[in-house]
């Protein structure tokens, strides 16, 4: 007979409108038998350590199915995102006891995990292992096949992030830098402003919350206008870019977040200029570069030992302030990649 | 001393804001003397064959300077667009007397041609030389370039057009069926729609003015969804359609048709499907492909020549002619290639 222990969970209480609410989500206690059930095939029982939050989960917290992308939360059960977890027993040939690994799991202490296929191995640990949530996991992966597959940066590029000192955007700035590109990067507060200069290396940084007129900001900082723009809010930014966008521009489109929490989307009214600058628009999903994950790592791991590209983490500890910490993504409270601390491993 | 002929030109006589109309433009008399000034070297004098009648000339008919763009026509001065001439005289050295071109000329029957980078001779005279100024002219290198340039078609893939039996969309429905693609069309009348069928070969067609709800006529017409859609119109229906593309699909930005004549253009809400599609937009200028112009004449001629690429103009006899067909296009009064006859060679 298999150990039963008690297992701490995040459960959704109600399907979100609007912003998404603390209060929205629950913390409650269940229990799980700690051994693989026999019908279980390939099957993995892990003890989570970190959990990320991540923008892409409030469309999940919304109760409407959407073509193409992974579906609802289940309402009263426990939600699920990206992870680092320890392997406790396995009836996956790839993976045994003791193994890390990295990818979705569940907000709660143990997880039966059944969807295996996207998965993966934690073969380097000398680094933080929270930096699987971010710089080494989804995040990374996201800036990389965003910003170098999709828009083929030049030396001395002009690139923009919004969103900048987030999970993706604070990467997106130094591998502009890496490829000798200006990069200029927007967030919401003077500390995100400051740390966007003075610890990523973002040749310019502002505000975007102090600026009564985006286009002209951009003008500011782009008098010349903008080669590569990585879109992480959408909304009024969007159209304020596309008007200071240079003859074939590359719009790599990773994420809305102004938009998430709005009933109907903001329209955007400046896409004329696709044509008048041959711009390119690309959107995407992590998932599209999940087979250069390998690459991606032999570029970085090297780059973070030698220090040439850091990486800035909020961390909340505990599943008690999961709920707080993933809606606080919304208002922008985070500083850095938001990740929960569940254990240490 | 030189002949001075009179020289019959349409001129603009307002600005114009909203829906373009003939009393914009006005046809006056004027007198030009047939030989090129001492001073302006590299000088083309022609007389004009055919005119050829664009959409994007309704930003020109507007007092805004856009950047980027060809700029505003001149108040009180002959408007100018792609024609098809005969040289008078030449002070270039790749043209002589007799030659036909095709190219940026004046709306008038004589012109003085001094921009000569973007004039193209004409070599391949047993077509009709009307085609010059469509199948192939800009309009010709417009779909060769959006469609395969930057679509990629496979064979087997779901491809849609708007505006689908103009000047360039009837071109890009019959090459989506000569790479072996499903292909359906969208056009704004019972005529266009029987064109596009039994004429231009599209696998089905619909009328857009009759569909209340473009989504649910999209989803008729593509119950597996679109892989490729070659834009022309903008507004709503751009909405519908990204609501309906699939996984990797791609969108070439050819034209707003519909935004045109807006002070303010329509919103556009579905981008966020780039992202959970992976869509890939991109705009472009026919310029953009002014290379490969070669390339593309060896692919056309042929096809026309076998009957395997059919096109279809209607023509205005005389610049007396020309603001009601210019000013035609924005209410789709023309059925096919909209172009203007001045003189026979």
């Amino acid at each position: 007979m298999a150990e039963v222990v008690s297992n701490k969970q995040v459960i959704l209480k109600e399907y979100v409108t609007g912003f998404p609410k603390e209060s929205d989500l629950q913390v409650t206690t269940s229990t799980i038998q700690l051994n693989i059930p026999q019908d279980c095939n390939n099957g993995l029982l892990v003890k989570n350590l970190y959990l990320s939050c991540d923008p892409y989960m409030r469309t999940r917290m919304a109760n409407r199915q959407i073509q193409g992308y992974v579906g609802s939360f289940q309402l009263g059960s426990e939600i699920s995102g990206y992870g680092v977890s320890k392997v406790i027993e396995s009836a996956h040939p790839n993976f045994k006891t003791g193994d890390l690994i990295w990818g979705i799991t569940g907000w709660e202490e143990y997880s039966l995990i059944t969807k295996t296929e996207a998965l993966f191995k934690i073969e380097d640990t000398d680094l933080p292992l929270s930096y699987y949530t971010g710089i080494l996991g989804m995040p990374g992966l996201t800036a990389y096949g965003g910003f170098f597959e999709l828009c083929s940066p030049k030396e001395g590029e002009y690139v923009f992030v919004s969103a900048a000192s987030g999970a993706v955007g604070q990467l997106v700035g130094q591998f502009a830098k890496l490829s000798g590109c200006y990069v200029v990067g927007s967030a919401g507060t003077q500390e995100k402003v400051d740390l966007l200069k003075n610890k990523f290396g973002f040749d310019e940084a502002f505000n975007y919350k102090e600026e009564e007129d985006l286009n002209a900001a951009l003008k500011r900082y782009f008098p010349k206008g903008i080669d590569i723009y990585f879109e992480n809010v959408g909304g009024k930014m969007l159209d304020a870019v596309l008007l200071n966008m240079r003859k074939n521009g590359r719009i790599s489109v990773c994420g809305l977040i102004s938009q998430y929490n709005l009933e109907q989307p903001q329209g955007i009214y400046c896409l004329g200029q696709l044509i008048l600058k041959s711009i390119r628009m690309q959107g995407f999903l992590a998932f599209d570069f999940y087979h250069l994950y390998p690459k991606f790592l032999e570029m970085i791991l090297p780059k973070i030992r030698q220090g040439k590209i850091v990486y800035v983490e909020d961390k909340a500890q505990g599943l008690e302030n999961g709920a707080a910490a993933l809606v606080g993504l919304f208002s922008g409270r985070n500083v850095g990649k938001q990740l929960i601390v569940i254990a240490n491993a």
